[in-house]
């Protein structure tokens, strides 16, 4: 099994609840997508065109001054569960991965991994940059992701067009191939039913919503990815200062929302918050979509000061490590075991029993 | 405000939890039905009848040995939430207290009451003497009240028929004019779901079932007073007797489905008994009717030994008075207040911080 506390941060860094608004904003994620010329693109690219541009993005990540040290994944050299472990920590796709049903990791599928920055290699596209950072803190992750690439870009023929930018295996990603996205706690504009104008107003202004898990992924817990849906025809720093914006009137309105329940409702509020946390603290039996829901719970409590004691790291800690994959890792379990639902009551139990409210 | 703890044991004796199978069987209480001969019956009765009534079974209980000290509570003299909290002891009835939407209680409406022995006077019939005891103890509670019924019988002339035994006002009645009953636990046999058959059976063999506020009253928290139908054609031996019979029989069943329970879905129950728990302990607002499930739900888990260290002596106080007049009373807030959820979450809270679990 891969020892993922080996790695500087564990690859959960950005998880650390030390960024701006953490309680609020769990994560800022940004994404750039680079391919190289002379190789085929995504699809149709072959097992000998893939592993040829893995084995140049490892000369080069390499050769570099900021992947000079990176760890690097072959996730078809990797069991199934270490991959759902890279998956989980949000490192790697599902796809990229292989964990669809009877579906395996291709050759040249690769994560390379030095502190709060990532490269997926032979993704959609060959390269796929990931710069993440604690609470919402867009700038910093960008500045991060940027200088990794600014690197890579000296050692590498990354495919760009005069007027089109960057080239992309999908249009939609072409130009800055850059995807900037927030995982955000919104259970205060769930709770007023506000949630729906605002997921509504973000289609507007050209943003989207996914679940914890990306694209594809259910809703969860009240845990929402806000991210720009086009790349193309803005420049990075315009990209960026627009989800910026939406994302700062996004936590206002929750904020708003959280006033307004406290004020209005805050028996209801305190209730909930609370038997989350009673339910969290004695139940035998938690399935991870329910402990998601009651983290939830919990979180907006500890917000909301109504719990105090309990910090937001090791909420997020919690919901790294319920998680299958992490739950099986901990205690030495398949992450099929039918008895997970208990050992993660077990290990939540442990946790909370740590910390004095 | 009546002060019922100035009351020898408080009315409550029987829900210390000292008696045999506390843990299942609540309490045991024993009701003799007795009319005065040259007296108009039940509904007939007039306010003047009742009235002489009173006045003769409080000089007969007066000059009685068992009754000497006893507290009297005329019921039309007391507030309303005085004659519920009477009523939440199970020491009268809804209508003897007139506690119906627009009722009031009639003039003679009293309750005569000295340690585990009450006298409802001017219910249904003239009186009904109470006898009740903690846990399974049929023949106990019997025996104490007996000793009143022939004190009081040697001093008032009770309605007799040398054929038809003592008379009452419903012929459902005549004979003994006693009715036995249990109130017993069975979560067991709800969660394994034989509690239909059994209740069937019961029908079968002349018993009958109510739920924990006696007639017309739901089952709410697997409470169940079980007692008898019938009381004419049979001795008061042969009805506790048979009543005995059948009592064991379903404890028993009742322990083998908690066994089944432990042996088949451990998980399930230690789940289902430890989320209650939980939820009673953090809970920031909690209804009557859940918290009896609630309690429910931890009293099978202290049964079966998942949960230690709470009593179930505990878990009775907690049962009366988390009702709405006693919660109020002891809170000091009208019965009717709208905050009772909140406060009633507190005084849970305030009582298991006590016992460390």
């Amino acid at each position: 099994m891969i020892d993922l506390s080996l790695l500087p941060d564990g690859g959960i860094g950005w998880l650390d609840a030390s960024g701006p608004k953490a309680s609020i904003v769990l994560s800022t994620r940004i994404r750039l997508a680079r391919n190289l010329e002379g190789h085929v693109f995504g699809q149709r690219a072959g097992d000998a065109d893939r592993t040829a541009v893995l084995t140049r993005v490892s000369e080069a990540g390499a050769a570099s001054d900021r992947l000079g040290g990176a760890v690097t994944f072959q996730l078809d050299q990797l069991e199934r569960a270490e991959r759902q472990l890279l998956h989980e920590r949000h490192l790697v796709s599902k796809e990229l991965a292989g964990l669809d049903r009877e579906s395996r990791p291709r050759p040249g599928a690769a994560l390379l991994l030095q502190g709060g920055v990532g490269v997926m290699v032979n993704e959609e596209d060959h390269l796929r940059l990931l710069g993440m950072r604690s609470g919402f803190a867009l700038e910093e992750a960008y500045a991060e992701v940027e200088a990794v690439d600014a690197d890579l870009g000296r050692l590498l023929p990354f495919a760009f067009h005069p007027e089109f930018g960057y080239l992309t295996s999908c249009p939609t990603n072409a130009g800055t191939g850059l995807r900037a996205s927030v995982l955000i706690h919104l259970p205060g504009l769930v709770l007023t039913k506000e949630i729906g104008k605002v997921l509504q107003g973000l289609a507007q202004v050209g943003l989207t919503f996914r679940g914890l898990y990306g694209e594809g992924s259910e809703v969860v817990g009240n845990f929402f990815q806000l991210s720009n849906q086009t790349t193309l025809g803005k420049s990075e720093d315009e990209l960026l200062d627009h989800l910026g914006k939406i994302v700062r009137q996004v936590i206002e309105y929750e904020e708003q929302a959280r006033e307004i329940l406290l004020q209005k409702a805050p028996t209801e509020v305190a209730d909930k918050t609370w038997r989350a946390y009673g339910l969290l603290k004695y139940a035998r039996s938690l399935s991870f979509e329910e402990t998601m829901n009651l983290l939830s719970g919990v979180r907006l409590g500890v917000g909301l000061n109504l719990i105090t004691g309990l910090s937001v790291y090791t909420l997020n800690k919690l919901l790294i490590f319920t998680q299958p994959a992490h739950l099986a890792a901990l205690e030495g379990r398949h992450s099929g075991d039918p008895e997970l639902p208990t050992v993660r009551a077990t290990s939540v139990r442990r946790v909370l029993e740590t910390e004095a409210v």
